[in-house]
This record gives C-alpha cells, sequence and structure tokens, in this order.
C-alpha cells in the first residue's frame, strides 16, 4: 500500500473533515464524512454486552433511515460508554445538529466514538464544532488524510486503504480508514472502521457483503481478546461512479467483495502491526481441523495466549508453547499427529521437535510478519487469525493509559 | 503463615529429599517425597489435550495401585511433554528407579515433571541420582524446605502451607507445597502441589475432599489463562497420625475438609502472589449472578484481561475496563444495574461512574492485595478468582525464557 492516497482512490460524492474540538488534551479528535447523496449504509457493531450509547444510536438510525445514510461523525478522546441516559442524549444531540448543519434527518447520520470509558462526554465541545466542521467538508486527499488522523487514540499512525473494481466497464473505487490499538478482539464488527465506496449497490447485498469480508478480516485479528463496546464498521455505498447497479450475487457482485476484502484485509493488518507495544504480525494458520470452528478456536487461543505472544517478542521458537495453548482450547484433537512450522521451519512433525537450527529460527522470528501453521491433521477445515507480539511497551501504555 | 514450617508442621510418617542431578543449570531439581506406608492417595491432573508423560503414566499408576501410593518423584527443569514414546519410557524408568529402591511396586510411585516443553529428557540424570536422593530420605523441615525449592522453575521462592485439626482428640497434620508462576489457569487441577496428610481417610473421600477443595482454591486463579500441561495435585493419606479412620461424611471429614482448604487456599494465593513479574494478587469477587457458572465466567474474563491485568499494574482505577471484559465474558447482563467496587471504594453505581477520589483510589490500588467486587443484581449466585498484575517483568520473563 501507498504511504499517501493519491486523488484517484477518492470515491466520487464523498467529503471529509476533521478539527480538534478539545476532547483530547491536543491533536485532532473529531472527524466527519458525507455523502453528496443519501448513501446505502452497512455497518456491524460490537457483540460486547455493555455497548456505547453511539452504538446503541446508530443501530437504531440505521433501521429507521432504511439504510440510507447521508453521514458519519466520530470523536476520539471519549467512548461514551457507561455514560447512561446522558450518553444516548449526548449521540443524538450531536446527530441532530449534523443532520441540520447538512440539510437531513437526524437517522441519516451515524454516531461513532472512541476513547476512554465510563467519563461524561463534554457534548457541547463536539456542538460547538460542529458549523465550522461542516463548512470544511471537501472531497481532497488532505482532507481524509485529516479524518484518519483525528479517529485515533493510541494509534501511533493512521490507518487507510483503497482499491478499485471494474463494473461493467465503469471504474468503481472503495476507500476506508480505521483505527485500532488495543481492546481489539473484535467479535462481530471491530473498533472503528469507515469505509466509503462509490458502487451503486442494494442495501441487502452491501449488507451481505460486508459482513462476509468482516467475517474474514476484521474479525480475524486480535491484539489483546479485549472486544471493545463501541466496535464499529461502516460501508457507505453512493452510486456515484456511475457504474451499473449491483442487485444480485452475480459476478459484478463477487468483483465488488474481492475489492472490498482486499480494503479490509489492509486496514485489519494495519491494526494488528500498530496493536499496542507491537513489533511483529504474526499470522496464525490452523490447517487440517476436522471443523471451521475447530479451528477458529484453537487459531484464537494461541493467538491470544500470553506465553505465545511473549515469546513472539523475544523471536523465541517455543513451539511448545504453542501446542499447549491448542491443547487448551477446549477442542479435542490427538497432539501425536500435529505439525508446526514457525517462520517457515518445521520445528515440530507429530507432536515432537523436529531437529531445527535454532539461532535461524530466532533470525527468521525477528522479522516484522511470522506466518505459524499447525497442521492437526484431522480434516480439511482451515481458519486464519492475525495477532500481535506482547511486548514490555504494551504494558507501560495501557499501566498508565489515563495517569 | 510463617516465613517457615516448624517440626510440629510436620505429618508423621512421612519423608523428604532433594537434589541437584543436572537438568536446571544450577541448583535443586529433583525432589522425593515418601510415606512410611502405602499411603491413600488422591489426584487431580490438568485438563490440557496435550498432557505430558508424566501426568499419562501417574493416572495410570493411581488405578493400577487401586489409589496406594508410596512416594512422589518431582523433577525440575524438563516438563517431559511432547516427547512421544520416549519420553513415557522415561517416566516409566524413573518410577521403576524409585520402586526397586524403596522396595516397592512401581505403580505405588507417582511422577511429575516441569519445566520446558518439547525437549527430550536426559532421564539418565534422574536415574543416577535416585539411590543418593533414597539414602537422604528424612522427615526433618530442612529436608521438606529443600523438596520445596527442588520443584521451581520460574518461581521466584519456595510456597508452603500447613494447617491441623483435631479428629476425635487426635491431632492430624495437614502439609503442602506448590510450584507455579506462569502458564497458569488451571482448569481442573494445577501446576505441581503436593500434598501429605496423616490422617486416615478412605481413598473415595480423600479424592472427593481433594475435588472440593481444588475446585475452590487451585482451580480459582490465574496467572496467564494458560492452563499447563503439566499440572498435577497430589494429596497422599498414610494414616501415621493414630487418628480415627475418616469413612463417611461427618463432622470429621468437613473438619479435614476446612483444614485442606486452607492449605490449598495459601498456596493458590502464593501461586498468584509469586505469578511472573506480579507486584500485587487482585481478588475479582462476581457477586449477584443469575448462576454459578454466570458468576465465574465474567469473573475468569475478567482476570484474564490484559487491559484490566495492566491498569493494576499501573493502580489505575480504570473500572470501565472491568465492565467492558464482564461485557465480552459471552453472559447476558443488564449493565446499567452493575455496582463496582474498587479496593474498596466504590467507582461504578447501576453501571455509571460514581464519584470517587482519583488519588486516594489510586494509593489504595498500590496494595499487596486489591479486592474488586463487581455486583450483577440480577440473582444471588457468586464466584471469587485471583489472579495478579500484568507488568512489564513478565514480558521480559517470557521472551527470554529459553534463550
Amino acid at each position: 500500500m501507498k504511504s499517501h492516497p493519491s486523488r484517484a482512490d477518492i470515491p466520487r460524492g464523498f467529503a471529509f473533515a476533521a478539527t480538534a474540538c478539545g476532547l483530547k488534551k491536543a491533536g485532532l479528535d473529531l472527524a466527519l464524512l458525507t455523502s453528496d447523496t443519501a448513501a446505502a449504509a452497512a455497518a456491524v457493531f460490537t457483540t460486547n454486552r455493555v455497548q456505547a450509547a453511539p452504538v446503541r444510536l446508530s443501530r437504531e438510525s440505521l433501521k429507521k433511515s432504511g439504510h440510507k445514510i447521508r453521514g458519519v461523525i466520530v470523536n476520539s478522546g471519549n467512548a461514551n460508554c457507561c455514560t447512561g441516559v446522558q450518553g444516548i442524549a449526548a449521540s443524538r444531540k450531536t446527530a441532530a445538529k449534523v443532520s441540520r448543519t447538512l440539510g437531513c434527518r437526524p437517522e441519516e447520520i451515524l454516531v461513532c466514538s472512541t476513547g476512554v470509558i465510563g467519563v461524561p462526554l463534554r457534548v457541547e465541545k463536539i456542538l460547538n464544532a460542529i458549523p465550522q466542521l461542516a463548512r470544511n467538508l471537501n472531497p481532497h486527499v488532505l482532507a481524509f488524510e485529516r479524518f484518519t488522523r483525528a479517529i485515533m487514540t493510541t494509534d501511533t499512525r493512521p490507518k487507510w486503504a483503497a482499491a478499485k473494481c471494474s463494473i461493467r466497464g465503469k471504474q468503481v473505487r472503495i476507500l476506508g480508514c480505521a483505527k485500532g490499538s488495543g481492546m481489539i478482539e473484535p467479535k462481530m464488527a471491530t473498533m472503528l472502521g469507515f469505509l466509503a465506496t462509490d458502487a451503486a449497490i442494494s442495501p441487502v447485498l452491501l449488507s451481505k457483503a460486508l459482513r462476509t469480508v468482516v467475517a474474514r478480516t476484521f474479525n480475524a485479528i486480535t491484539v489483546d481478546g479485549d472486544t471493545s463496546t463501541n466496535d464499529t464498521v461502516t460501508l457507505l455505498a453512493n452510486g456515484a461512479s456511475g457504474a451499473r447497479r449491483i442487485t444480485s450475487e452475480t459476478g459484478d457482485y463477487r468483483k465488488f467483495c474481492a475489492a472490498l476484502e482486499k480494503v479490509c484485509r489492509c486496514l485489519a493488518l494495519s491494526i494488528v502491526a500498530d496493536g499496542e507495544g507491537a513489533q511483529r504480525v504474526i499470522e496464525v494458520e490452523v490447517r487440517g481441523a476436522a471443523s471451521d470452528y475447530a479451528a477458529d478456536k484453537i487459531a484464537r487461543t494461541i493467538a491470544n495466549s500470553p506465553l505465545v505472544k511473549t515469546a513472539f517478542a523475544g523471536a523465541d521458537p517455543n513451539w511448545g508453547r504453542i501446542l499447549a495453548a491448542a491443547g487448551r482450547s477446549g477442542i479435542s484433537f490427538e497432539p501425536g499427529r500435529v505439525d508446526i512450522h514457525l517462520a517457515g521451519i518445521r520445528v515440530c512433525r507429530r507432536g515432537l521437535e523436529h531437529a531445527f537450527d535454532e539461532r535461524v529460527a530466532h533470525r527468521k522470528m525477528l522479522a516484522k510478519y511470522v506466518p505459524v501453521i499447525m497442521n492437526l491433521r484431522a480434516g480439511n477445515r482451515a481458519a486464519r487469525v492475525w495477532t500481535c507480539d506482547f511486548t514490555a511497551e504494551y504494558v507501560r501504555i495501557n499501566a498508565s493509559y489515563r495517569t
């Protein structure tokens, strides 16, 4: 992926703006994304029982508007979660103010928040900033880049991705950005992700495309096993490309899904690579499982094991910890059939150590991207989960998040 | 608990010995515990699908001997796990050599190992050391203390506990020691724990007592959510106190269980306090749950959350992370009813922040033992789980365990 988006990456008919409204001590903390016309919208939200006010409101608005959305407003610095009726009121006021400013209905505006949980949101800071924010809306690359920075919390860098596909000769663009670094194990949706496309597609198919792709991308990553209370991914499709409308699961739909998956995978991996304190991305692939569920459960247990993740921090080819984590996953398998490849080196064969050069393995594990493949030899199902290593820096960041 | 056991703490009819056989780079690494006569024995083992050779052999021996055991031999420095048929052969040779030396049957000897996984055990080091080890067996405090040190791996200190109870006027002693610091979330048994009592009790009741007590003690702790492949707790009862034999669930049985629970809780908390890199013990109590399962699931999810554990490392009263962890536990509850007390301070009331002094809370959280109470107001079931904070030192220890 290029380091900066180009003008050609921006889908037609969208505009962006960001500002510093004072929720964070410093820096951009309020962002707005709009479509010139009401766009077909799909979204996935956190499955945490504790759901932030903006998640509850956006879910409601999506239904009420018939999945037709004009804009998404996002603040960082405060999650507006565990903030009670006042929290809900704050999100409602935000949507109302944006809708008045843009000249649409309140339910056509989605609201997202990210940051600390349990602290009342000073919504007047957001409300005061909205008029200027709306005036600054524009479709240029710089505005999009400011948007990607305004949604960051412990992220060390903005995350964006773009893809194109051709629908019957007309080019369609998909652009996305995301934030997330800690409290990341999206079980159904993820942190915050914002996707915009100028494709024309029915809301039902748009929702199906998003759910299918999210399962293989955002929902296949974990930083710390903690699912956020604010996880949201939105996808707006405004049809401004002029491409033929996608209304059934034909080749056009599959092309669109492939481009969408490319954007989502890139964003998901960017989140893992920017996981709190992370030095490297670990791809855990479990093959030869008896079921998809078994493969996924084992891959997730390995990917969330503190012992596995700290071993990767030290680039230590400690495959015993990987097998031990699989063993406590709750899935039944025969340890004596298991093969493990670490950074391309076979380290375990049929459950036993397979002679390998420790120094070579250590050196290969120092890479930015380290694959782990576990073959259970119990079937033909597979799953892939991405995680990052667990470093002292992770602890430093999280021991002092509020203090 | 006193810092050193006294002569009166040692149950009658038991002997201990430890030596350095060379499995560790330095220090004691082989320990033997024997009963003068065949003792009634109970044991609980790991539920990990990957089970070390000594666990598999000991399980078999316990059955074969009719739960009558003469001794337990333990090595540290190598877990003898994922070592295949040679690993099983190594454990068998060890039991055989001890039994020949003591003059009993091989199945009357239990074998335990702890240390690195996946490295072949150099069993000849153990076999060569056994004759001298057996000659050194004695019932003195110093021998027991050497035993407690020989079973350590990343532990920073030995862990022991003792209790007494009176059975119809005769004193009965229970003495125990344990090791464990990382790869700790015993789901059914735990790390290694060795319990000896001179009470007389039927094997069936002994097993029931151990299972009941372990559920409330060793199985209620977690350091990192990783269940070991070698977890074992053994309890030998040789009747040498001369106290009346316990054969039914009468008052005598309950007195014995209470004393056993005292020993096991003390050992379990010692393990958490000595958790890798730990600065403090966190007691997570979930009250007002609709079921025992719900209470336990939520308590464990909180106790294993890296975000919660790192907040405790920084003594940060970040109760939003505690509520968010509960929310992703998979248990349904109403966030708007939840109260949270942190270090004795109410920080959350009915799901909202309850005004508190951050500095006072921070200071209280710097203690060695910090209680967290979450009340769901959804029923009358409760669960308690103990964990430790997650520090940069944990990462340091585990990033370099083998290198």
